[in-house]
């Protein structure tokens, strides 16, 4: 077998700092949400249905959008549900389709939320990037989105 | 309340391409992990003990080096004390610390699995990239790490 290929110094510093970043991001915008009794994982839902067309998504749909699993996905679901934040709706067409349906109440609840959220991700992150580096994170991270999306089972 | 300041188009597609690019890229290399009966946060665990002097951190040293609650750690240390990869130790000198050592089988199990763990990384992301943009990396993330760490409690 050949020598393993370790990462330069270089490479393991940016590999450090992107994963300890995206760490302490999601920690301190979970710990901003937490007066609204929403997790970061509970606004994503959120922020998914709301912007699909008639606020519903199959729950296979909604599990790749937010990349967890199937059983992960509606343990959250049904916690969601409980809130009063969304509804499981059967689709009559389709034995195995289950969709998340977005409630009057999730609406408001995301309506309410999403500006200070947005603020927080600006404090936190956007805005402490110059516009070339916003531009830059894209055409870094984009492609290897795509890459990942094309070895999903 | 001035009007919220949403996101740019730009900007959206820049924080976006952030989060699933992290979160597939997790998925992928957990995937990758699966046979060695580790999970990645396992195998960091192990990585930071590793590289620690005398193979042990303090507990609480060892929630911050992996951005998660003290709670959350000592569930995750349970189970790799059960499979032999760690042990725990009071300090004697310090009523609250607690240890995390690597145990002799948890060294041999990342001596073996940390070349293929590398050779992940590199496949589905650092050689994906050019070097300006390893540097770029390093260059967004590190700020933004020393920005977040000095607002933990």
């Amino acid at each position: 077998m050949d020598d393993p290929r370790w990462l330069t110094p270089q490479q393991q510093r940016a590999w450090r700092a992107h994963l300890t970043a995206h760490r302490l991001l999601m920690h301190q915008l979970d710990r901003e949400l937490q007066d609204t009794g929403l997790s970061i994982n509970d606004y994503e839902i959120l922020v998914n249905l709301s912007e699909s067309s008639e606020k519903r998504m199959r729950m296979s749909d909604l599990a790749d959008a937010t990349v967890q699993s199937r059983s992960r996905l509606s343990h959250q679901i049904s916690r969601m549900e409980s809130a009063g934040l969304v509804a499981r709706e059967n689709c009559e067409d389709d034995r195995r389709g289950t969709y998340a349906v977005l409630t009057a109440q999730g609406w408001e609840t995301i309506a309410k939320v999403a500006p200070d959220h947005v603020a927080s991700v600006r404090r936190h992150f956007i805005d402490r990037l110059t516009p070339g580096q916003v531009k830059e994170i894209e055409e870094i991270y984009a492609p290897i989105v795509a890459h990942l999306q094309g070895k999903q089972p």
